[in-house]
């Protein structure tokens, strides 16, 4: 991952952690997507609102590599870069980074595509990305 | 995936859905989750069990297609088979499937390492999987 | 609490401990409103049914009391009987018991309104309950 | 609620909201529980720190007020006051406002133990609070 387009920095709270003291493989996808969602809402893209009017953007493909589990009080930032594939696909490159050290704890790859009313719409439809 | 080693009945709970109406993306690392480790039970391997003896099942890596969307009150199946990779990873080829009529919703590879003490430990030193 | 109106059967996942070991105190509400739109599935009342008419049944006060923890692998009853009060509120009288034995673990007095487009509505106006 | 001993600042996360495009009612245990575990963190009492020495923090009871809802992006703060309760209990009155106005969103009366190896112990035992 080069320079990422966006940064947000996060905190693990305690509801977080499993029974082993870590935070369960799930939670990083809600990390994962609330950082994607800030970052497209600075792009002017509000998920909620293109909900209303018809057009969901969801997850089509999910590769996580888990490198180093974050803990209870841990601080972290998560990394967005996107990048366009074909006319209907945004693939965002994330990247999860334990502070102070920004350690990598997580290395994902997340395909996202646009569907309006259902069916996939192409992506240069959207407000600028 | 051919013929699964595990199959659970499950259905989706209106908490789970979220402002689209549909289950999250992350919530169904839950049901995999579930199913490998009522899976892994049958097979004498308890997690919560194995943590208090120093053994953790971790996910090293998960690779997720996401087929088609779970909504409110439906049924399904998740079913786990699992291929053994070298010495210390053990890899769960999953699927889910929408009940009546098994149509796919989610394929998934989801690769666990075993951790004695915070370090990888060959997966035949657990007990038989 | 007399006789239940309505009983439903569930097990603890391991994805709902916390690092107590212990199910977490939110995820208890998750169980007594699956219990409750269960229930009112039985009665003929579909909350995302009702809410894709305007009508949205919300909980405006939960009083619950946790008498005993839940743990791995724990099998549960949520039991689910209704009172009325007044023509706008319905009071849901609910408790938890671990299996076999029926040991209570929750007791819980869950308050309903019903909102038609954010306005309290007269809970008679719903179908029969 | 008098002047708070504490406040903590958050923001609603589309994970967060159910169906109906608020937060379920169960999120908010979630949030008042992380800023129980914030303040107490500042009187120096770190739950995960306190688990390993055997002495978990439970909440015994819960009694919350659903006064208005959040919805996506809401930012709030959520307050907390405590009073000793007899030997053994410390009960929380927390509140959660959304802002910038300080809308009263949610009251909360949240009672808690603590158990050293599973019993009850004075909370006065407990490093100053």
């Amino acid at each position: 991952m080069t320079v990422p387009n966006f940064e947000l920095e996060l905190e693990v709270r305690d509801y977080e952690l499993d029974f082993q003291g870590i935070v369960n493989n799930a939670v990083y996808l809600n990390y994962l997507e609330y950082a994607r969602h800030k970052y497209l809402d600075t792009r002017g893209l509000n998920f909620v609102q293109l909900h209303q009017q018809g057009v969901d953007l969801v997850v089509s493909r999910n590769e996580i590599d888990y490198k180093s589990s974050l803990r209870a009080g841990d601080r972290f930032v998560v990394c967005v870069s996107t990048e366009r594939v074909g006319h209907v696909r945004l693939v965002f490159h994330q990247q999860i980074l334990r502070l102070p050290e920004r350690t990598l704890c997580i290395k994902a790859k997340v395909t996202g595509v646009a569907l309006r009313n259902g069916r996939p719409m192409p992506i240069n439809e959207l407000p600028a990305i």
